[in-house]
């Protein structure tokens, strides 16, 4: 398998769920801060130009994040990142898909691309805090109706672990926001592991 | 199971999936254009103010369209929606997330919810003309990508088909914008299949 990635970026949680589950893979740089997402080599691979993108053993290229998730947690079961039961799949999804389609895009994506969400450059300052505010409503959302104990599901460590790190790793690390304190202990407790360590010193980045 | 939807939202492609499984489901109105998602009484069943929800059999709730689709494709695996192999799994999955988590999101809401895009008023109208542009540029990739023959995915008509058809809805029948021919081709194809008339019926909106 092979990870197309970014340093600092959501990729990170493939690349610590591929840590977890410890099967071999190649990682291939894509610098997105040399808009290496655009050139044609990479438009080739992933048309829309983004991170993380997977190549699985067959050879085919897989996209989205909650999509690369569910097949790595799904196909490398004996790792126990993927729950047996239908009912706790849906709701490991559902929380994945919450991180990368709403709490990403609508909160993070806002302030760390502000000039995508608003026509006119004087207003960005205004859309940072925007995306500061719905960051953190959403993850204040997900500490109200957290299901879990330490880890986010109530199996156990999962998925939904790796897609809560990303983002609560931007708000305390990157953005330094108030996080609730089971949002900070979450973080904490994924730093303690050793396959999220070895993921963030493999792409430089603070542990 | 129960399905809170509202007429015109993209909690039809679930309408569209219950009717295609042809099991006994309810259906409960949360009248978007009345703000009913913003009611103390939905909020308590979805705390994210959003459509479409699913009450399970058990009782317990799911959001988020792909978790959704995802749950029923695989629970009622006899109707055919939900491939059994997993790479074909992580696909199906895949695509039905680009829907939800980008084309959805960053195309289709900038038009129809201008003012959640900009504080200025006075860009309103940018930020539509932005919205149909990446939703033109977003088809097209689709288009370009398309691995099917009519539907969607190569394995044959999948919850990934109901996904499409209410974006390509919206672009059409909503918007009147233009799509590549092989999207036009898709939901007419759609609108032939009685699950989806029944759907359309049901919630009033135009076949
Ligand atoms: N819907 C995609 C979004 C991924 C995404 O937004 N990736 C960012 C990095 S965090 C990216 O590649 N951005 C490059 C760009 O937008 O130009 C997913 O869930 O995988
Ligand atoms: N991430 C959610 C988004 C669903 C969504 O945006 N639903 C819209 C209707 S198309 C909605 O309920 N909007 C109400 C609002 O934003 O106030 C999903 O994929 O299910």
């Amino acid at each position: 398998m092979k990870l197309y990635y970014s340093p600092g970026a959501c990729s990170v949680a493939i690349h610590v769920i591929l840590e977890e589950i410890g099967r071999p893979f190649e990682l291939q740089l894509v610098a997105l801060k040399d808009q290496a997402q655009n050139t044609p080599e990479f438009r080739a691979i992933n048309p829309k130009g983004k991170v993380p993108v997977l190549v699985r053993d067959n050879g085919a290229v897989l996209t989205e994040l909650t999509a690369i998730a569910f097949y790595l947690g799904s196909t490398f079961s004996e790792a126990g990142l993927w729950p047996a039961d239908v009912e706790a799949q849906a709701d490991t999804l559902s929380f994945v898909d919450y991180i990368a389609g709403t709490v990403h895009p609508q909160g993070f994506t806002r302030q760390f691309r502000a000039s995508r969400f608003t026509p006119n450059p004087a207003d960005e300052a205004k859309v940072i805090e925007q995306g500061k505010a719905l960051a953190a409503e959403y993850l204040e959302t997900i500490d109200k109706t957290w299901k879990g104990d330490t880890w986010v599901m109530p199996q156990g460590y999962s998925i939904a672990d790796a897609a809560l790190f990303f983002v609560e790793y931007w708000a305390v690390k990157r953005v330094g926001m108030p996080v609730p304190p089971r949002i900070e202990a979450h973080l904490k407790a994924m730093l303690g592991r050793p396959a999220v360590q070895r993921a963030l010193a493999a792409s430089g980045m603070a542990a």
